[in-house]
């Protein structure tokens, strides 16, 4: 499948994030245009098909796919509804954007690896779009070029003002942690073979409940360590660290140094007030780039043994937070369709 | 003019900065599509028309200009060659953006803007691009806040490896500093009245005969004082610096505090290489305003007083260097259409 | 005892660190002279007696002590040799400034502060210097002011170019994270209750057998996690840091901001080299304030009390390492001495 | 003459520096101590004195420079008093240590530079602080050394809070710029050529009639370039920030850069509040190097020759200040006692 012309995305699920990625696809990415969008509420796609020149409201995901216009599927739907729309998507073999999580669990995401394993081919790109920061690129690239010797430990910091009502302490795994996961077994080329989590007492400004701020340790295949301050509540702002530390030296990237003001005896800057303004030029590159690449015909970045592989780990996380041990992460033998 | 469809633009030049925007409008931008190209060089203009679909090479301003796909102009010709490209687009009322200089001289400045103030309606943004840059953006929303009182001074830096072949002393008014010329009357709303350059002993790496480094102080309609290091040659990166000095504090933008790298006794970061590394995101920013702004049939952006005001104070920077001397500069009176 | 005229110092072992204070007490701090040193090895003595007027020379230690012209002693003997002289002080009932450890193992500590209580008032110092240094005083009083809330983490980073040889996993924590323990302790005025220690692969610059760096992991009476990456072998420079992760803000002290120089595609500073370039002014700070205080007739600073806490935490720290589990630290009840 | 025992030192002038050297002499500096103060309010040198042991108070210059007892001289009285004390200590061929101004204007430095000349050595070192400043030494090594190639410009920042009541503009100069002065002398190693003074409308915080901020530009004999903002009703703190730059690189120092906080949205740290808390370190360092010289009866540290070339770039930079040209420095032909 080569695109010549411009690539016809079917967005999956119009909420937050959906919307937010019709709105990139339509005015911020150059060759793509959203020809189809998919949601369980008739009205709410209507009324976001309704901007768009070309684009078709569905609330079927089958019919929404069989559409001859869409070329391409981007999942942003919940979680839990991912599983049957990846699978949709791989009956016709279209390649797909899918927000993170690739399921909420590694037992499902185990079985969409498998189903793509079948085709043959990967069609799937996991949107852990951290990777597609600039910050982080450039420490990646700093390690893989192994400048200041092997990576022996990260320290990480992911801090955000303050969480939404109903937050849990799973979801301080599953969709906190799970991004530094994710760059942890980026960065560094490994899989996280043991989580531990340190629990202080909690923030008096964190929910009733909630153990937040927490300390996530990781251990890596080669024997690296890795700690995350995981501060959810933090209330002065949004802050994504990530300290490498080499055998000759250490590189650390997301500090907020831009503007730098002085008044009233102190100097300093703005902090980030949040992930949209931290990450929204990940977010573009990431759905410029697999644009790009689908019109190649190919399939780039984080791949379902990615999302798998997160999956397994957030699971361990979890089990760690409630047990205060050591868990070991297991998983199964990595296809050679992702070597 | 309202275009409810994608933007027809006609690129007027296809050398360095022409093929960029070409490729930008291309495939950075959306909303807009390369519908003309126009150069002198028959064979430069059609090979890079080749690669883009609907796109007709033209070596005549007026033909590229009557094509009923060319909806508006962005002129990145050689800056002799300005004049000629907007009073042309001006008889067709066609919008333009147009790349610094608007033209190399205050006299021509002006008949252009008198070109387009007989049109009663602005048409033109000058390719100012700081303006969209992040850092600038934010310092000048600070001072436009007042949050720390008057401003009162500005220091900027202006620093570049190293001048091409052939710069000579006008280009450093005319090339470099009327960035900080269009920076500073942008962020301080106020016209420059007077300049002075400092010279100190040239560094012994800039070309024989050029003035590298000195130092411009310019003076405002409000009292104001300016100075900027210009140092083309400083060999060690591309920093673009500018600190406002307030009546109860400063603010400084432009510093390279991204990655911070721990190595062999040292702490510290990367200098951006270049100014396509520092300005790239501002570029977009700009030409996708452009386009959006088009779009809507309205007209924003540096205008061409703004480009008349700069040419004026070049010339009085000339002077200033080859005098020694306090130059005032000498505007005319600021015409309705620019207030 | 109230010493109006000038303090007499009797400094014991004239080692690296015995040297040192001589030279500081008789070339820098005002108040005090050497009024004796003690060393059982008598050429060593009396060679650095001799450069030092009115100064005698001592092998014996009760014989020093008994000298009319000592008022105060300075221990700074190795380790094993601190308790003999703490004892002999105690005798005497004269003001100590013991360098650390108070002793090396928690049993000897708390004989010490057992005789100490038995004198009924406090009369030892123990050089924890970085009580003294400029940055922790600004981060403690941050902290005691509560002005970010209630502290619930600290980071600690504490890197040092290389280790002498025959430096061993147990002197890593008992000669450096040691340092980390006090300040712990004395940052957040609680006890620790618990440690762990995780071991990533070695550094291949670590010497043999030396599991370099480490991850060190404090739990506190108050439910504090503290985590120490100890980085021995680093090679870049010496660092030590501590951000303090407070309920609604966070406070950093330790990096290397002073000189910041541009060159060749960099910016950046120097890494201090050693502690002794970081923490000379702490040196100073630490003897002149005990000095100040011994001719007052008070004591102030770490007492007994902090020596013996630091021993025990050490202990289960060097268990900690040998086992990878998490050791829970046991203490005595505090006596009411050093409440 | 070369002082074996302690040095005895008479300070001249017990108003608020003088008080501050005494207390520095006798706590703080080790191998000297006050032998004498003299000061024209009888009852204000007996208080000074009452609280040091063998400290005679004095009103009368003559008798207290032949008190046996006095070694050296101290000179902290107005500037207007100044040549008089010189002159007094010269005829005793007495070292002298005499805070900046050497006197307030260059024809009165010029006869007491005659005066020194005619003994035939050095006896006096000015009281210019910075040159022993820890952030100013390291910069100084690093323009000897030629690391980053030639020096050709300083960009100097000198922020105070605020002025005293009674500050002029002439004040602006002789108190303030005359650091600037000397430190461009000293780093660079060249006479001020000529200097220039704009002034951009006054803060709105600066007295009535206050011309502050101002910007102040200096040619040097090598034909450097040196800006220096002054700003001393700035508000926010004290800041006194150097950056060379050379043919290769530049180079900073002065930023506060110590403690780091996160909290409310933003990041940064405290900017000193005084030049008491900047420059302590330095003071101290300056009167114990000037100690030592002493006691091994040699003379160091900035000369005669300097106090003199300061007073005559700021009768320069005065006349600058009132009529808004470029005013040359004038020198006398430089001894050799002072090459």
């Amino acid at each position: 499948m080569n695109h010549q012309g411009t690539l016809g995305v079917a967005v999956i699920g119009t909420g937050r994030m959906g919307a937010d990625h019709v709105r990139r696809i339509d005015t911020v990415i150059s060759g793509a245009r959203v020809a189809a969008v998919v949601d369980i509420d008739a009205e709410r796609a209507e009324k976001v098909a309704r901007g768009i020149e070309g684009c078709t409201p569905h609330t079927d995901l089958a019919a929404a796919m069989a559409d001859p216009a869409v070329d391409a599927v981007l999942i942003a739907s919940p979680g839990p509804a991912h599983e049957a729309a990846l699978l949709a998507a791989f009956e016709r073999d279209l390649p797909v954007l899918c927000e993170k999580p690739l399921t909420p669990d590694a037992a499902s995401a185990l079985r969409v690896l498998r189903a793509e394993q079948a085709l043959g081919h990967r069609r799937t790109q996991v949107g852990f779009m951290r990777r597609y920061d600039a910050g982080y690129l450039r420490l990646k690239s700093l390690l893989d070029a192994g400048t200041y010797g092997r990576t022996l430990m990260l320290h990480n910091k992911h801090r955000n003002p303050a969480t939404p009502p109903g937050f849990t302490d799973a979801m301080l795994v599953n969709d906190s942690v799970v991004h530094e996961i994710d760059t942890t077994r980026w960065l560094l080329g490994e899989e996280i073979t043991a989580v531990r989590v340190l629990r202080p007492v909690p923030s008096g400004n964190a929910p009733d409940g909630l153990g937040d701020p927490s300390l996530f340790l990781f251990e890596t295949s080669a024997g690296q360590v890795v700690d995350t301050e995981l501060f959810q509540n933090c209330g002065f702002g949004y802050q994504v660290v990530c300290e490498a530390v080499c055998e000759r030296g250490t590189a650390r990237t997301g500090d907020d140094h831009g503007l730098v003001v002085n008044s009233e005896g102190h100097w300093g800057g703005s902090i980030t007030p949040g992930f949209v303004e931290r990450f929204a030029d990940a977010y573009d590159r990431q759905v410029q780039r697999w644009v790009d690449a689908t019109r190649r015909g190919e399939v780039e970045g984080p791949s379902c043994w990615d999302g798998y592989a997160a999956a397994a780990v957030c699971e361990a996380g979890v089990r760690a937070q409630l047990t205060g041990d050591r868990v070991a992460v297991e998983l199964v033998e990595r296809p050679a369709l992702y070597s």
